[in-house]
C-alpha cells in the first residue's frame, strides 16, 4: 500500500465505526499519521438501520462518507480495502490491497451476527448489521407482499405476510414495532385486494424480558407498547430451527414464515493474528486491559465491541453499544498522544449515558442515570438524540424531514424495491447439531 | 393473475413511467377498471438520474413508489410483473407472473439504450436509464478513484480518471457538467494524496453541435459553460469501438479510460407480439395513429417514448421526452373515456413547453417557445420546473434541502458505494461488424 512514510508515528486504524471515528478525530490534528481501513467508504449510523428496512429512510441519509469526516486533516489516509490478517511481531497488516506496516495499530471492527453455531438459521435468515443488508430486508419485505397477491394457497399467502423477528433486544424491538406501523397506516391502502389483517410480526425471545439490561419499567412498558401495536411477543421461547419455512422452538410454539430475522446477538469480528484463544475472550471478543490494549502489547489495541475490558466490577466487559465505542475511540486518542508525550496512561471509565429504544409513533422508552420516562417525551428524546448523534448536517436535515412527513401523514415513502432480492434456495440442515447446543 | 373481473371495461397499461402513471390517474377516477404492470414497485424521475450517479442526490428521492401515487382510487390494480408478450386475437397478455386479459390494452413502455448493433459497446460500457444502473455508475465513479490511489502504473491511474461520455444530449451534458464540479470540488479535498488535476472528463458527439434539437443559442451557451468547467467537447466524432480500455472513433482520436458512459441513442422497448416490421418504425418505435392507436386495431394504443405518431409535418414523429409521454397519457385517458361513451376520438396535438438543460452551478439553458434564456436564472427556472414535476411532497422537500445544501457547501454527500458494482471481464469482439454499420 503505497502511504508515505513520515517522521510522524503511524496509527493503522482498522473500521469506520463510531469507535474508530472517534479516535481518528482525536488524534487527525495531532503530529501522527492516521491509516484508517475500512471495507466500505463510509460510516454507518447502525442504530437507524431499521428504519432504511421498514421504508421509513433513505440509505444515503444515516451513510457518511469516511473521506469527508477526516478531508480536512492533512494528515489522515483512508483506503477502502478489506484486513486479512496481522503479523504482529512484523508490525505487519495483510490487506487486500497489499501489505502495510504500523507503529500502532487500534481494532476498531465491530461485531458481527452471532448465529451460535446454527447453519440452517444462518443459511437461512435476514440480518440488519449493514446498508446492504437492511435494503436486502426492505426489498423482501416489499416482494412478500406482492407475492402473497399472486398465490391461490392461504398458507402460503399468510407465510408470505407473517414475521418472525428472533431476538428482543433495541434492534428486534424497534424492527417490530416499524413492521407493526407498516401494518396497520401501509398495507391497507397499497394493498387494498389484499386481506392484510392476516399479516403478522412476531418476535421471539429466549430470556424473562424483552430489552434486557434496561430497567424493568422500561421493559414492561416496551412490552405493552408492543402488544397494543399488535405485535405478539413470545418469551422464555428459545428458536432453534429455521428450514426457510417452519421455525420450531424449544417449546411446542412453531411459525411458518418466509421471513425470519435474526437480531439475537453479535460476537466481536476479530481478525486472523488476535482470534486465538490467547486473545479472545466470550462472544468472540478480544480480552483487553483498562488501557484498551491487546493482552501482551503495548503496540495494538482494541476499541469498541471487538474489545472486552474486564474487571471486577465488570464480569462480562461492557455493553457492544455505540456509547461505549464512541468513549473508547475518544479515550484511547488521549493515551496515544501520552504515551507519543512519554506521559503515563489514563485508565478508561465508562460513563453511562442511558439507553432508550423507540417502538413506535410517541411510543419509546428512556433510562438515563438519574431519570427514567415512557411514552411522548421519550420519543422527542429518542429522536433528539438520535438526529444529534446522526453525522453530518445534510443527513440531520434529511432525516429530519422524513420524520416530520412520516409524522404528519402516517406513512413511510421509501419503500422500493431498487435492487431485488433473491432468496437463495432454503437450506435444510439437520438441526440435531444445532439442538444439542442450546 | 387473480385480478377480479367487474362489469367495467379493463384497461391494461404496461409501464408505470410519466405516460403510463399521467394515463392511470385520468382514468381512476371512473368507471374502468385499470390494471398497471411494471418490472420495478416504483416510478422513476428519470431527468434527475445523473444526480443520483454523481452522488448528488439519493435513489429514493427520485422514485416513488406506484402503488402510493393510486392508492386513493378502489379501480385501479398494480402487479410488479414483467411483460413477455402479447396475444392480440386472444386479447391475452403474457407475463411472468401469468397471462391476463384485457380490454384496451396501452404501451408505455418507453425507451432503452440503442448501441446500434454494436455489441462490444454494449458489453463494456455503462449506461444510465434506470435507477440501479445510475447507481452502479456512482458505485463504479468511486471505486474508480479509490482503485486510482493504489496503482504506481500512472497511464492506469489516468485511465481510472478518464472519463468518456458519448453523446451529448441533456443526459450526457448534465452527467459531464456534474463530473467537471466533482473534480473541482470534491476530489482535492476526498483524495489529497492523488494528483486529480489529471481527471478528464470527456463527451464526444458525431453532429456538430451540443444538445441537438435545442436553439443554436442553447447549445453554443452549453458548450461554453462545459468548457469553463474543463470538459473536453469533441464533435463530429463517432465512437465506434471500447474494448474495456481503448476508445476508438471515426478520426485520429482515442482515449485510455476504464469508464465510457454510452447516452448516444435510444430506442423502443417492444413487446412480443407487437414488434414485427408490421408495426414498428424507426427506432424500434411502434408507428401509432394520431389517436395514438398501432396500426390495424382499435383497442391497442401506445404512448410515450415507445410510440411513434409520424405526419407530414412530424416525419420523426414526436421527440422522445417526458412532455411528450405526459401529453398524450393524459390524453389517450380521455379518449378512451369518449370511446366508452361511443363519442368520436379527439387526435393528440403536442405542445411544446420547451425544452432546458443544465450544466452545472448557475449554469443552465432554457428555450421556452417565446424566451430563451442561459445562466443564472435559467438555472433557477430548471431546478424549479424539475421540482415541481417530481412526484410527493417528501421528494421535493428531500430533494430541495439536497440542492440547498450541494448549493451553500459546494458539496454531494452521497458518494457512497453501498453496492461495489463488479465490472465485468472486458469483452473484446471485433469491431468491424460494427465499423461497416457506421
Amino acid at each position: 500500500m503505497n502511504i508515505p512514510r513520515t517522521s510522524d508515528p503511524r496509527v493503522v486504524i482498522i473500521g469506520g465505526g463510531f469507535g474508530g471515528i472517534a479516535l481518528a478525530k482525536k488524534l487527525a490534528k495531532q503530529d501522527v499519521q492516521v491509516v484508517l481501513l475500512d471495507k466500505h467508504n463510509y460510516h454507518t449510523f447502525q442504530p437507524l438501520l431499521y428504519q432504511v428496512s421498514t421504508g421509513g429512510l433513505e440509505p444515503d441519509s444515516i451513510a457518511y462518507p469516511i473521506r469527508k469526516i477526516l478531508s480536512k486533516y492533512p494528515n489522515f489516509f483512508f483506503r477502502l480495502a478489506k484486513v486479512e490478517g496481522v503479523n504482529t511481531s512484523e508490525k505487519v497488516l495483510d490487506t487486500d490491497i497489499g501489505q502495510l506496516k504500523y507503529d500502532y495499530l487500534v481494532l476498531a471492527t465491530g461485531s458481527r451476527t452471532n448465529f451460535f453455531g446454527n447453519k440452517e438459521m444462518e443459511a437461512n435468515s435476514m440480518i440488519m448489521k449493514t446498508v446492504p443488508e437492511a435494503l436486502n430486508l426492505r426489498s423482501l419485505i416489499l416482494q412478500n407482499f406482492e407475492e402473497a397477491l399472486l398465490t391461490d394457497s392461504l398458507d402460503e399467502r399468510d407465510a408470505l405476510m407473517n414475521f418472525v423477528i428472533v431476538g428482543a433486544g433495541p434492534t428486534g424491538v424497534e424492527l417490530a414495532g416499524a413492521l407493526a406501523e407498516i401494518k396497520k397506516g401501509i398495507l391497507p391502502k397499497d394493498y387494498p385486494d389484499l386481506d392484510t389483517r392476516r399479516a403478522q410480526i412476531n418476535i421471539v425471545q429466549s430470556g424473562d424480558v424483552i430489552l434486557k439490561g434496561m430497567s424493568a419499567k422500561a421493559s414492561e412498558k416496551a412490552e405493552k407498547f408492543l402488544e397494543e401495536l399488535g405485535v405478539d411477543v413470545w418469551k422464555n421461547t428459545r428458536v432453534i430451527g429455521y428450514d426457510g419455512n417452519l421455525v420450531t422452538t424449544t417449546t411446542d410454539l412453531t411459525f411458518r414464515t418466509a421471513t425470519l430475522i435474526w437480531a439475537a446477538g453479535v460476537k466481536g469480528q476479530t481478525i486472523k493474528g488476535l482470534d486465538s484463544t490467547d486473545f479472545v475472550t466470550h462472544s468472540n471478543r478480544i480480552s483487553v486491559n483498562e488501557f484498551n490494549q491487546v493482552k501482551s502489547f503495548t503496540d495494538v489495541f482494541a476499541i469498541g465491541d471487538v474489545a472486552c475490558m474486564i474487571s471486577q466490577d465488570l464480569l462480562g466487559g461492557h455493553p457492544m453499544v455505540a456509547q461505549v465505542a464512541l468513549q473508547q475511540g475518544s479515550h484511547l486518542g488521549d493515551n496515544l498522544l501520552r504515551i507519543f508525550n512519554e506521559e503515563p496512561l489514563q485508565p478508561f471509565k465508562y460513563k453511562d449515558k442511558g439507553t432508550m429504544a423507540t417502538i413506535g409513533r410517541n411510543k419509546a422508552v428512556v433510562d438515563l442515570p438519574r431519570f427514567r420516562f415512557q411514552g411522548v417525551f421519550a420519543w422527542f428524546v429518542w429522536m433528539f438524540v438520535h438526529l444529534f448523534f446522526l453525522i453530518g448536517f445534510r443527513n440531520r436535515m434529511v432525516v429530519f424531514v422524513n420524520w416530520v412527513y412520516n409524522y404528519v401523514r402516517f406513512d413511510r415513502e421509501a419503500r422500493l424495491i431498487i435492487r431485488p432480492y433473491k432468496k437463495p434456495k432454503a437450506k435444510v440442515i439437520p438441526i440435531e447439531a444445532a439442538k444439542s447446543k442450546t
